[in-house]
């Protein structure tokens, strides 16, 4: 059975990470004997948009849905495009209209990269955003009144169903019991934002109900980010809306050294539609063109895609070659943001020989 | 003239660290020769909640308006009063009715504090977080239709006003440009919080125009929050709405080491009504009672009042007396958070004399 994967490689530093990441992905094919097809699409860019005046064609639905699975690089460039039009027209979209309703991202420590954070080694650091990905603060319902004047008004919803929330909790704690430590953390905000956020508080108890072998706690996203700096070894599973999850699923890896490695899944766990698999990095305008993306993100995509896919032990594989092409730390390879002087290519030929 | 100061202790180590607080407010009075009139007031706490089965008595307004300063604690015990009833119904209402707009928070790594990211040392964290305190996403408006079934919905509306933002904008490039860096960071998310951020980002473009002086960059709150971890000493000033800016006055000091020691001032500027000073740290209920919460955000605090008051060189030894405290590093003084064995009272009564 052939694994059709369309390539969206987007914007900026996403042209230049793709590649490699399907260098790996092809290595890990020809060892596990898995068959891959991949098509490369050019739409969800902002030079598209320019050319088209639209993200994505008409039937961009139908021609992704046939894919197994989005293997997508960053969109955005807002010299360009103004970042919500391209990221509404594009990511955004296809994670709301195919439903990729948990964005699961990993925060661990890697061998041979120095966290920023003082005296924490590999296996410090080593935990799961789990993150709502098609509600919540990220809703298009909203606008402005009295627009130009001083007594101008913006207002901006935002929306949870208990559907939406209660099929990513069950997800995070299903997560959470299959792992040796069977803990979640909630990140809430339930003394500010009073009215969304108590609900969300009484969903997770709700739905700890159910896990009896889960250990649960909360925080407030202010003292939770302050913990993720402080306490990094505290977490386990870290379930977050929307907004929330976005913000600590940087933060996460940022306390892992460098946001270039960070992967992540959107996943319709359902197999209803494609899933999509993306670096947490972005565009990066600022580097792109100059071949020293970390291509890392995008690779370790790759390998839970492959996991995703039924092919755990090839996904495992792809992480174990990132670690070793780490734990060697030859300058030449590594990419300026882990101290090297490598490039993109370099780092992602290295990484796909050792697979 | 006497300046009329409310103390409002609030719930667990708020009544803890208030008396600190005065102490050294008053140590500072006698040397300066200020006149501080001090009266304590019960109410904004769990336990008057419990008693009156609300937060604050009818006359609040009344009551509090008269004085020149609110010194404020902490407010919080979730396991007597929900989060939202008892901040709803006390600080967040402080804030909106006594229009304190501004909520200064300064993050600045000091010596004999060991900051959790490697190799920082003091002068190399030293910025303001400037956080628009009374709209936005803590608001009050929103509700719950089909409670209690599969189809629940739940809605909180994000409302930003022209005149809520540009005042606060205001504030912030005014003090950008009277600090020698002149740059100001503005916190975003207008890739995905599509309506009200893309209109943030254009009152920050429109306010900068007032400003050539002062240097203006942007990041969403993701890779912002990443930035504080990775590179603290980018920022100067950072400006940010009331949620983005909470989440980064607890990150920012978390990077400093420790939320204990970080102030924060609630500033109506116009004077009109009374401004409130607090720590930033919380209740603490975990800790209460046992007498070893760090002082230090409380009496800073202080500080911040005595140069909101007109006595910038007070504060000014205040926070002196706070540094050769910590910089002398007695660890019978200091408290656990900071490493070392000392009580509240200890630490404080030693910030007193210093002063
Ligand atoms: C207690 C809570 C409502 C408050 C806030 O979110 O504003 C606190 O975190 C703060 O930063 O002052
Ligand atoms: C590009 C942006 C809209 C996106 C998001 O906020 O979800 C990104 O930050 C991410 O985390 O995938």
């Amino acid at each position: 059975m052939t694994h059709r994967i369309a390539i969206i490689p987007g914007d900026g530093i996403g042209t230049e990470v793709t590649p490699e990441g399907q260098r790996a992905l092809e290595a890990a094919a020809r060892r596990f004997d898995i068959a891959l097809d991949f098509e490369t699409f050019d739409f969800a860019s902002c030079d598209y948009y320019l050319e088209h005046g639209r993200m994505l064609p008409e039937d961009w639905r139908h021609t992704l849905g046939e894919f197994d699975a989005l293997f997508f690089g960053a969109v955005g460039w807002p010299e360009k495009v103004p970042d919500h039009v391209s990221l509404w027209g594009s990511l955004l979209q296809f994670r709301r209209e195919f439903d990729q309703y948990v964005n699961l991202r990993p925060c661990r420590l890697l061998p041979g990269i120095k966290s920023p954070l003082a005296g924490r080694k590999p296996g410090d650091i080593d935990f799961y955003v789990v993150r709502e990905n098609t509600e919540g603060e990220y809703s298009s319902v909203g606008g402005t009144m009295f627009e130009g004047t001083d007594r101008e008004v913006v207002i901006q919803e935002t929306v949870m169903t208990r559907t939406g929330v209660d099929r990513v909790l069950k997800y995070a704690f299903d997560l959470a019991a299959s792992r040796p430590r069977k803990k979640l953390t909630s990140a809430t905000k339930s003394n500010g934002i009073a009215i969304t956020m108590p609900w969300w508080d009484k969903r997770v108890a709700a739905a700890a109900e159910g896990y009896p072998e889960v250990s649960v706690d909360q925080f407030h996203i202010d003292i939770l980010t302050a913990n993720f700096v402080l306490h990094p070894d505290w977490f386990d599973v870290v379930v977050a809306s929307n907004l929330f999850g976005d913000i600590l699923s940087d933060l996460g890896p940022a306390c892992t050294g460098t946001i270039g490695v960070a992967p992540s899944a959107n996943i319709n766990p359902e197999g209803r539609f494609p899933s999509l698999f993306e670096p947490v990095h972005g565009s990066a305008p600022d580097i792109a063109g100059r071949g020293i993306a970390n291509p890392i993100g995008q690779i370790w995509s790759g390998a839970m895609m492959l996991e995703h896919l039924g092919h755990p032990e090839a996904g495992r594989t792809m992480l174990a070659a990132i670690e070793a092409v780490l734990e060697e730390g030859d300058e030449r390879l590594l990419t300026p943001d882990l101290g090297g002087q490598g490039s993109t290519e370099a780092l992602g030929r290295a990484i796909a020989e050792r697979i």
